[in-house]
């Protein structure tokens, strides 16, 4: 049974991992893995060889994806999908693991609605917002890469007197910038799931600030679309030199973290697993320190929510 | 109510970021937090002082504990017991928090059985050790940190011909030893849970060194106390150039991790949350994605298991 | 004697370090070591205080300056010159070693043409734009922090096919952007002091994407004021999709390198060596392996120039 | 004219970015580079290639050598060293860049004494003990992977109240250790070069701890041979719970800091310019700023020193 591993959408720190990890596991359970590159992109252009041992030798520690990844416009024309069925078919390819988020889910879906063929998905995001799996590949690397930015910060904001705004990456998501305050001591988090009330925010600064605060960290996520407001709240309000630090895409970079490592190889081996039970539909997911799998359509219907425990450690922050 | 936190026994990256919430959340209960300054022997001599917020603003992302650690001889004879118990009366706290490990655990069991006090204990040891929570505070840090040697390492290693034995710390516990391996795609991993079949390693090493295989990483855990043979085994029948790095004590320092800054946090918090509750003899345990509470008892009587995924991936490190 | 230390303007990893030393080498020519807080503002304020070994033990390994910095309006009246040169009579103090740049040493050099006093500046700043001196304190930090940021989106970057444009700080002076250029093989470099030829890069870079370059990454020094130029040449003439990274003041924090430590800890003991020989109006400098000073006037009026050896690597850099 | 690089003897950081300004300066100067992997031993063996731009591409930031090194013993037999000579004429490759050490230095200048042929000597080992250069390449990144290695045992240091002993590198070259003691604040340094006052030691430090000193770091080369006699001495003498760490080899790895990438292309464009110069017997070093060439005879005849600025910052140390 020949299977094959590709990324979507956008990349991530432990898709090196998985991969090394499907193809020994593959290996191990005597199938002949293969690797589509670039994406849907290489999908449809036929991008499709062989995996050998060599290939993910000296992978394990390196950021991205050998096998890179790509946004396709083209896929959601009917044509270039069915060119894809013919060139797994062509390749005689039965199953494909996909690592990706929710838009990348979102087209395998599409995809097995109009072909019959066995696509397994890895959760594989750092704005960690996939419902039905309590992490997403890649998410502890971002957060230890936004905990080193900040760390610096900090540095910087405690010699002056500052404060400082630092946007995190993470679309409708603030799992992100939630565990980066939670985890950096930052004053202010800023987030979609939470409305921040910024009255009660300027009399506590103020009040602390009378008391002695030197400075103030405040994380926003960039999807709450509030970065500049937080600044000029921040400026004008509260009455600090103010700086913004937008971290941008070394988020997405960077050796992946051990919790990383070992998730992208659970991953990729329950996605092995689950072919060889002959699954045809799931992704696979990590909830309560176990893998498990759940169709495309329950994860892609439903919203992550962030859990309760760090929410409610926001409220201490400080 | 008074409630003091102290640390016990070996120290872990994560102990800061507990101390801090410690603080802050016994404020938002309302109680009166303190610290107990390094370890039992402190408590001892009665190195107690009232915790402010001041105390714990900027050290989150600080290796070791600002209260300080230490092992105890004297805890062993009753007098000074009773002597650490009249030093907590005296100074009217009513309840302690110790981060510590089995060792720690067993102390503070002597201490409940003699005395009418509430002690709450949290999972401290990078060895992850802890019958009844998931991971321990310090173990996701000490991973990393053995990581980036490993990576290190396999720099040099595949540069030239050579096999490396790494040891980890871990007693006799081989979970960083595990994990390590895994994570790093070493080659061998010799644990104490697991019997290792040397014949069958050196069958499989000739063969991937006769199929072009350059170098060798091994892990091995300080707790099998093979370290010694694994070098000579590499060096004499496998016939590879060999060098053995200990890591040492470089796998209990560094900038605690995402996790473990969560995990301290989490740990503080529930434990506050007990003693709010009136709970006076209890261990905060992580499982399953969730914080909850075991009786010393209970966490003392039952030995931890390493997962059995983990142990599975182990089968195709390499 | 009384002698004090103080920031002035920007921070820069290696403050510490150089206050560390400070005190010591003080102690050890039978000098006392004062602290001046928070720069210049602290000086007309008056938060000067005696220096001890334990203000600045377990300080050298962290960012940011213990003694804080500022940037000062009120300096520039007369009468707030006064009130510090008071300050400082007041206290006894006969000397005063300033951490800053260029801004900083026109602000001293303001001073001491007004006040008989000693003065003795440390060449601090990571822009690296001080005449006299090959490397300013906070510089080398500054260029590793710079160097994991690109490696990071090195990453990203080849997992896509894209773009990246890479942000650094430099004001006028483009040593940090063409440095890192050099290092870390980035094919495209704009900076203020070499004029970019944006038809040649362009024929460059198509040759180059038709024989396979897959990605690019360029850097721009932000003195250039030329990024969102880069951004779109990119994006519309090269035809890459592009993404900007604005790296900030990441740059100046972190955990100072070896390099800055020792050139820390070498520029403290060179002003209190030149303050023990009577100097009153220097500047160390750091030139060709060793340290001498200049005076203010020297520094101040002449233009740092980079080296010719790392201009002349950007030609084949790619 | 062909040209080729090799490594020879123990690896460094920094050797990949060497590589890389090799094959491009080497295609700048009309040259066309070559490389013989796994240092003498592939030479004897005729493990030689040409290079392109495409094998250094994405290397810089990697450690360890892409080309490979070796210890070889075959190399000190005359037949051997012909067999080298003899596979080089075959490959018509006119000049060889060895990055190596004294030992290999001293092996090129053998094959010098025998064979007509260019050889360009860059200076490399973590070491740093190469009379001539002010520094060599790999140090820098030693120096802070040693600095981060100590940061962390700092950390669990202070928490107990103990003493570390921590053994660098740098056989008969107290560089690594003098360097890392004076940057890290460490109270004892052990090297070769200065005989250490054990009675003068144990009086300071004994005052220091009845003022309240609570941990002791000693850093110690190993190649003073003085590790358990200083372990035993703080132990027994002080009375101090103490530890040892080993660094090891964690010393050689790493990602090359900037320094460390900008000293291997200096070198490497270097060694191109003076074989363009007509060169056939010169090392390449790197002093007062500048890079330049000697003789291998002028480098092996004389020892390297240690900085005097340095070696008088050890007084103050603590």
């Amino acid at each position: 049974m020949r299977v094959a591993i590709m990324g979507s959408g956008g990349d991530a720190p432990g898709m090196n991992p998985a991969i090394k990890r499907f193809v020994e596991a593959a290996f191990a359970f005597d199938m002949e893995p293969y690797f589509v590159f670039d994406g849907l992109e290489g999908l449809i252009d036929e991008r499709i060889s062989k995996a050998s041992y060599e290939d993910v030798a000296g992978i394990i520690h390196r950021g991205g994806a050998i096998v890179g990844s790509s946004r396709s416009e083209r896929w959601y024309e009917y044509k270039y999908r069915k060119k894809a069925y013919e060139n797994l078919r062509k390749a005689e390819i039965e199953a494909l693991v996909v690592m990706g988020g929710d838009g990348s889910f979102k087209a395998m879906k599409l995809f097995l609605e109009e072909f019959d063929f066995a696509v397994i998905g890895i959760p594989t995001t750092i704005d960690n917002d996939i419902f039905g799996t309590d992490i997403s590949l890649g998410a502890d690397t971002a957060l230890n890469v936004i905990r080193d930015a900040i760390d610096k910060i900090r540095d910087t904001a405690s010699t002056f007197s500052r404060a400082f705004v630092i946007e995190t990456m993470g679309r409708e998501c603030g799992y992100l910038a939630a565990v980066s305050a939670v985890t950096s001591g930052a004053e202010v988090c800023v987030i979609p799931e939470v409305s921040f009330d910024i009255e009660s925010a300027t009399k506590i600064l103020k009040e602390e600030i009378k008391r002695g605060r030197r400075y103030i960290l405040a994380v926003v996520a960039e999807g709450t679309g509030k970065t500049e407001e937080i600044v000029k709240w921040l400026k004008d309000d509260i009455g600090m030199e103010t700086r913004l630090s937008v971290l941008g895409h070394i988020q997405r970079g960077g050796n992946p973290t051990v919790k990383d490592r070992l998730l992208g190889s659970g991953f990729a081996l329950e996605s092995i697993k689950a072919l060889a039970r002959g699954d045809r539909d799931r992704v696979v997911v990590y909830s309560d320190s176990r893998f498990s799998t759940l169709s495309f359509d329950s994860v892609l219907s439903q919203k992550y929510i962030i859990d309760e425990e760090i929410l409610s450690m926001l409220n201490f922050s400080g």
